[in-house]
């Protein structure tokens, strides 16, 4: 592991932290904007209802916090219970942004440029992943903005998280 | 200014600029899959076409880092020529390209802790402005994967940069 040097920061653990919760914030937002209904069904294009999306996303962020914390592999599972409501998605939510919160705290600074295969397959650093699991956030929530808006459903806005 | 410290780094500005480009250049490929015609009026639950995002994300990113590089506030302008082709858009595309990459070696590593109102009405920090950037990007770029999906077009892979 490397020695934290005086190199050039452009952010913070604790800002970048703070950047992805105030994503995850925006995207539980979009969730309770879905009916209920739509949330577990409509799709355009042949693409996964949001609800499906959600579960992948809760699939990586929560799992591969504790992982990059833990150095405990884990198996990717992205599959939502087929009976789950959208008040159950919300709750896992939460329950997930505690998790990661707590998983932040363990992980130390110098790990973030850390060489990972994360859930046994997918290789980069510390922060890579938590890039990936930040962008891929933000993508699937603009597929959602989309299905609510063809549903003739105004989306919280981008900007405010 | 803050002189540089020994922070934990998460990111160096080197590697955040090569995300970005990685971004880009999938966005770039976005374009690419579109129609023509269809880059330029195709659009669901009334949203813009992707020509229109495309130009949005064209107005903020080579625009922001010349603002952020030299200090000069400009207008923001996300208006494209009525005119323009996919092919005068790519063009662009890759004219901010190496504007980006230009005025990024400018950045003073110290920089990105600044303060700044982008565009003469955006505060934040030259950190965040540049994630708002990358995020805005994905987001909108996300919204086009909808719209090639439901064309029946195959979109690049997420992952790929």
């Amino acid at each position: 592991m490397k020695t934290t040097t005086a190199q050039p920061l452009v952010i913070s653990p604790k800002d970048l932290l703070a950047h992805w919760q105030g994503h995850r914030s925006l995207t539980r937002r979009v969730i309770e904007a879905f009916p209920e209904e739509a949330f577990l069904t409509y799709s355009i294009g042949g693409m996964r209802p949001f609800s499906a999306m959600t579960m992948e996303l809760l699939g990586i962020a929560g799992p591969g916090m504790k992982e990059i914390a833990t150095g405990v592999v884990s198996t990717l599972n992205e599959e939502a219970p087929a009976s789950l409501s959208k008040a159950d998605v919300l709750a896992l939510w939460d329950e997930a942004t505690t998790h990661i919160n707590t998983y932040w705290e363990q992980v130390k600074p110098d790990q973030f440029e850390e060489k990972i295969t994360l859930f046994g397959q997918y290789e980069g650093t510390v922060c890579s992943s938590i890039f990936y699991f930040i962008d891929n956030e933000i993508h699937h929530r603009g597929q959602g903005y989309v299905y609510l808006r063809n549903l003739g459903i105004e989306p919280p806005a981008f900007y405010e998280r």
